[in-house]
């Protein structure tokens, strides 16, 4: 049992990607398909004349500030056209996908986070009307359901308060959060770099290999979204998951590369 | 067991339908919700620059013309903000709903009809790489896996071609399909009219009772979108569905009323 997330960054190649993930199912190994849609979402937010707001909280991390408005865009995104378009590329490749968002069956659940201090401009701000939060509690059942008869589900945000309430929440630590409540043996993080990098404008500083003890010392070299993957792959594996593995989602065969090591692997 | 086809016309009240939707499955009835969403999808579509294309076939009916790009903005809005806006409201009511397109599963099948022939200013005009088709199969193991397991479906088009491809199709025929496969008592056809009207313009002209052999007196009343109901309705009977009510989605309670006759009955 394997889980993939599949981020949502530019130049993602969504058939090879899909392609890999189906001649790895057909040798009979189980797995899910996690994925994310922020660059799709900038496109159709700005489109729309609704420009996506990130915003830095007061520990550093980056999120889409979401009103109720972006979390409807974020919507049509994610769980539209993202959701089906992959679901509709791993049919024609004779996977049986199911494709549902962490709302459908309460499959990720979480506490809503209304209002959340920024730091804007250097000054610390309080924004309101959020709907984010993150993922705290996975309802397995119907994934298990899924699974045993022989369906593939391929989620994605967004998650479901206890309020019932949908809530953005970030991707990467809601797949780390799956892969745990699985014991999956894998956690494979695609994205559009190689790995984690000491140096951002060269692909060959990739870190190849981490032993969670280590990574204090290498949390610094994060920039960006990767800091949330630092932080996913830290969750997911003080929880039990044996290997994440950042890896290039632009590559052939991303996964079975991914699978034999090639990456930033983490255990 | 009842289907319900919510339409996405202009005035449809989401909240109170899925209010009176809820409080009819605590009775222990067990229920599939479908849903359009044509109203919306020509709102984006507009705001992406990409105005929507409605077509008249040959033999009279209109449907929309869906190129690849119009399919994704069509998917944005069903799959996504639509589908995902009625499972939250749903699950907020304590329905564990599961929301699915056509396309997951392979719920519903058929054939694309790439290549289509419209009437536009009098003349005949062939319209080639069209997304649509006709579901022809239903494939139920999913859905009832899912009713037996607690879960309540949401369904909305597109559905999947047999080469794998999504295709749009007709909510309302898809919806009788359903209900045929099921063997559904009822099918309520929702929508911001009171039913099949004598006058358009007069809501009191409501017919409120066609027995199946004498649709073909009654099919010049229907206009528009009705013409597609009508012949769902027929086709749904037809096929094993004792009652198909067109009822109107603007009311206080409207799955209920309908329930109880109020609308136009086929049967």
């Amino acid at each position: 049992m394997f889980v993939v997330k599949l981020g949502g960054g530019v130049g993602i190649n969504y058939e090879s990607v899909c392609a890999d993930f189906a001649s790895i199912l057909k040798t009979g190994q189980q797995a899910v398909l996690v994925h994310g849609g922020s660059h799709e979402t900038n496109l159709l937010s700005v489109k729309l004349g609704k420009p996506p707001r990130m915003v830095t909280s007061v520990s550093g991390y980056e999120s889409r500030y979401t009103d109720r408005e972006t979390l409807e865009i974020f919507e049509m995104v994610y769980c539209g056209k993202i959701n089906k378009g992959i679901v509709e590329r791993l049919q024609r490749q004779g996977v049986d996908a199911v494709g549902l968002s962490g709302i459908d069956g309460r499959l990720w659940e979480g506490a809503r986070k209304a209002a959340i201090t920024v730091v804007e401009n250097g000054k610390k701000k309080v924004l309101r009307d959020d709907h984010t939060g993150k993922v705290e509690k996975v309802n397995l059942r119907l994934l298990q359901i899924l699974l045993e008869q022989g369906y593939t589900p391929v989620l994605t945000p967004p998650a479901i308060s206890y309020q019932g309430e949908a809530i953005n929440v970030d991707g990467d630590r809601a797949a780390a959060m799956l892969a745990a409540a699985f014991e999956a043996e894998k956690l494979i993080i695609l994205s559009n770099v190689p790995g984690l990098l000491k140096d951002l404008t060269d692909e060959s500083s990739l870190i190849k290999d981490i032993r969670l003890c280590e990574m204090p010392q290498y949390v610094g070299y994060a920039q960006g979204r990767m800091k949330k993957k630092m932080l996913g792959a830290v969750e997911a594996i003080r929880d039990g998951v044996k290997q994440v593995v950042f890896a290039d989602a632009r590559i052939e065969n991303p996964i079975t590369e991914a699978l034999k090591g090639k990456g930033t692997v983490i255990h």
